[in-house]
């Protein structure tokens, strides 16, 4: 089934289910009011959505109305965690090489992944506001998982079962802040603003074979500006997958439910699919010549994440973000 | 007043209003089922709460009963962010300074902050289960606050205006894979497992004039294996105070209601002062004699955590903890 937060106002919005082809939706109230209500009663919560999920995709649901992902929240307009990976260690490595570095061995051997702010996300339509252009404003397509509770050291195994629901997010970065922000060894703190989500979350049974070894093999689309820049596949050179992201961070704590864990940029070493971030660009223009050419993202520059299956249909819907200076 | 989340069997537990002697407790149902939803609502919610809560300080609450810190959660039993400064430089410098390095000038001018989990922190009493001694356990005391909505660029007077609540912190800390974590840049990660919070939550008007500047000038007290090891003034030494660190946090964000913002372990220069934390005292040893001899927490050790006021009664009730081997 897939899933949406509508927003009514409130902090956490409406929950509702939204038909496969992303056309009609249905408010849930009856069910659960939030999707954070849902996820910490899965069990019992789940099925009743499902019901009405089939209702509405067979066309009987009863007051069904348009789905429009602009009146959408993110599936979560906040959670109780963010935790996110770099599982595609081909952007990693990108980085590193680009300044001269060479990457630890060990960076295939266990996940990175930092912990960020979770309290205020950014709905798929919502501006990504910023006070400054020169804190070097770009872009990150990902592929998250939201998890139901995981104990303490849990095996990658037991992580997978605890996968609920899959989104698309925007984990918008601040390039020029970073370096400071990482010298300090504390995380990335300023340098990772709000993050944005896609419309939708779906369950793993919506992406049917296209997950499978806790990977979605699909192609992640980013549109910069009305132009077409990467279409990496999500499920290709995903050195951790979603199993392992969720056990790694489960080493030394539970991770409850509504965790929401994320792949990273998305990045395969064919560099022929383009890119889900501008510094990753940059970092292969540096190599090549090197002097990075391409320029961050300026007031005013859109930015459209979104993947589509084997079909060519809208899975998740699509992050469609604008870039606003902040007004004070 | 003073609130606290009993455990209800609930993700969230049930709000109560808790009499200023801690001796007395009166749920607070009829006014906010969490102390979540009052944070949601500040304006509307709290003036109920405080009339109870003078009701109950009065003897004229109808349904008051034993106040039981062992029954308590941590008052956010679950946050949206946990965000946790080191404003006590001090803490910082000695950690340096043992390592024969030298502490960046910046850090005194920007404050050091690290995010961590808020999905599954520990009630006053829980104990402090992991899998390994040899992570090296140990325990940090801090004072945390929790605030409203603050906008993205606020300066640390409107910060201050947002401070809602203080507790008291244990962020347990896993030494020996800090070095690890650290070197990636991304964070603390699996260093920082569950943290745990006071029994009680208080407004701060409750500390009267202990609170002012921004920070809470009163002594920290840890107790270690039945042995006070530290009583630092919270109010010495804070280089940043509470205004400063919301400020930091929202430079590049909005930092929504609930948000809990710590201190970092509390850290006087004057030695005589004691520690709250072991590595500290490590450290000590190490600059005096070349070599650390206090060993971190063994499975069984205990840790008491709790700040009186001049009248030497406790303000926040005490974090009371016994670390445990996790059994799988």
């Amino acid at each position: 089934m897939k899933l949406a937060t509508l927003n009514d106002g409130t902090r956490d919005g409406q929950l509702a289910v939204v038909a496969r082809d992303l056309k009609t939706v249905h408010i849930a109230d009856g069910i659960a009011p939030t999707l954070q209500a849902a996820l910490d009663d899965w069990t019992f919560i789940a099925p009743q959505l499902d019901a009405l999920s089939r209702e509405l995709n067979a066309g009987r649901a009863r007051r069904p109305f348009d789905f429009d992902p602009a009146r959408c929240m993110a599936p979560l307009p906040r959670a109780f965690q963010w935790a996110d990976g770099s599982a595609y260690v081909n952007h990693v490595e990108l980085v590193r090489r680009a300044r001269g570095a060479e990457m630890p061995a060990s960076f295939r051997e266990e996940p990175l992944m930092y912990q960020g702010g979770s309290d205020d996300f950014l709905g798929p339509c919502d501006d990504i506001v910023l006070a400054h252009e020169d804190w070097g404003i770009d872009f990150e397509a990902e592929v998250a998982v939201i998890a139901d509770d995981v104990a303490m050291g849990a095996s990658p195994d037991d992580a997978l079962r605890a996968v609920r629901l899959l989104v698309l997010a925007n984990d918008v970065s601040l390039r020029n802040l970073i370096p400071a922000e990482l010298a300090k060894g504390f995380g990335f703190l300023q340098s990772k603003p709000a993050t944005a989500f896609s419309p939708v979350a779906v369950t793993p049974d919506e992406l049917g074979e296209a997950w499978r070894d806790g990977k979605v093999h699909l192609p992640l689309r980013s549109t910069w500006n009305g132009r077409l820049v990467g279409r990496p596949d999500a499920g290709t050179d995903m050195v951790f997958n979603f199993a392992q992201l969720i056990a790694h961070l489960c080493t030394t704590r539970n991770v409850r439910a509504g965790s929401i864990v994320g792949s990273g940029t998305v990045s395969n070493k064919d560099a022929s699919k383009g890119y889900s971030c501008i510094a990753e660009q940059r970092c292969l223009e540096t190599i090549e010549t090197g002097e990075a050419v391409t320029a961050y993202m300026r007031f005013g520059d859109t930015i459209r994440i979104e993947m589509l299956d084997g079909a060519g249909k809208s899975v998740f819907g699509a992050i469609e973000q604008v870039v606003k200076r902040l007004e004070r």
